[in-house]
């Protein structure tokens, strides 16, 4: 299983991969789930991908591969906007699930899924989620995470604490407390985890990072956040005898109905 | 979707669900989920179902029309475990699905699952899962909570500060949070919820309670989690400007790999 989280702020993008592939018990690799196609100080455009391992990788390889060769439609260089970013890796993931799905099916399933950040130069960063079917959606304000692979453990913590105009270092903390959340309730998802925090009109990816258990500010904001939520929980009240007036059980049903 | 909790704790049982019924996005009704089966003084039988409200209402009906009726196998007032108990849940299960399967196939899914606890007197308390197939686990201190339905969003605060001999009180309270952050994260998930603090030996239901949103304890202890979570991770340090020397990122992918 895999988690990647895409955040969209005011002042740019937080994006991040943890590393864990699995396919099948006997069978655990740390893989690198994030990707750059960059034109320094021009273009910076990042994709996680979360799926098919074999999939994710010859989207993006073929992406690589194209870059700088011109080819309208191919070459992320030459692309005008975020949005033909998206619709590229879109056509990609197309092409490749019609060369490649027939094939896979015996064994499992050739699908995946991808989170597109990024900014052209002229243009704002902007954020996209592409789905399996190759049809993607954009990040807005109003809801401004995205999310694919195990994606329910992580997300109460951002629900509750992002907000629309949270600053893109509250963003990164929050990413990460998300990513502690998943790695805490599933196995599959594991370290180290890639983060980029990037700032809009930086056209530059020098804040990139890879987390292992050992890092500092990881282990730092884990723990704090561990024994914080112990010592929240411990202050509220428990439940009292009775529950109160409003509270009479209503509706079930008790014992034989004939 | 439902949400279907229980926890066994050394002095007993929290058994939870949610009141949601949603069969497609134009009905929406709040049903309950939870069902008592009880011979007061001497056995408490608690089931939450969760999936397919036809198929957990033919299942729970069939036992509340059988109960009473000396009938072994189909009577739960003459099972002598709970161990048996669960045993008769999966075999309506299983006997609703062969009826009424086929039927429902073309328009939806007819499976379901159940939580099953209770206690009968001479035994301990106990606390089972029914799978769709109507198999069953039981839960133990190792792994002493079970969920059906959407059980991701509310596991993590669960997986972090639940413990195996956590008292009964603090089950209750750490069910209720796990609930909050369902219910936050997905729609399909909604008050009023059901809740028995059933305490070991007592053969009583007497502590049942249905929270709506205007119950005190629930709003108190909902608006000090989230005021308290919201403190706390506004005390986490934000990530430093460079993540340090051992952040190196590795392995990625950037630019044209020929």
């Amino acid at each position: 299983m895999t988690y990647c989280l895409g955040i969209l702020s005011p002042e740019g993008l937080v994006l991040a991969s943890d590393s864990r592939s699995n396919a099948g018990v006997d069978q655990v690799a740390r893989v690198c789930k994030l990707s750059l196609l960059t034109v320094p100080g021009e273009r910076v455009i990042a994709i996680l991908g979360a799926g098919n391992l074999a999939t994710t990788q010859s989207v993006v390889g073929q992406l690589h591969q194209a870059q700088g060769g011109g080819v309208v439609g191919q070459d992320v260089n030459i692309a005008p906007t975020m949005f033909d970013i998206a619709t590229m890796v879109g056509d990609k993931l197309r092409a490749v699930i019609a060369r490649d799905g027939s094939y896979v099916e015996r064994y499992g399933d050739a699908t995946a899924s991808f989170i597109v950040g990024g900014q052209i130069r002229g243009g704002p960063h902007r954020l996209f989620e592409i789905y399996s079917a190759g049809n993607f959606v954009e990040a807005f304000p109003r809801y401004n995470f995205l999310q694919i692979g195990e994606t329910k453990y992580g997300k109460p913590i951002l629900d509750r604490a992002l907000g629309s105009d949270s600053p893109l270092d509250e963003a990164a903390k929050l990413a990460l407390l998300s990513f502690d959340a998943t790695i805490r309730s599933n196995l599959s998802v594991g370290l180290p985890i890639d983060i980029l925090r990037y700032r809009a009109d930086s056209f530059s990816t020098a804040d990139l990072a890879t987390l292992d258990e050992d890092n500092a500010y990881w282990s730092a904001l884990r723990d704090g956040y561990s024994d914080g939520l112990s010592a929240l929980i411990d202050s509220l009240p428990a439940p009292p005898p009775h529950w109160g007036p409003d509270a009479a059980p209503r509706d079930y049903q008790e014992n034989a109905v004939a």
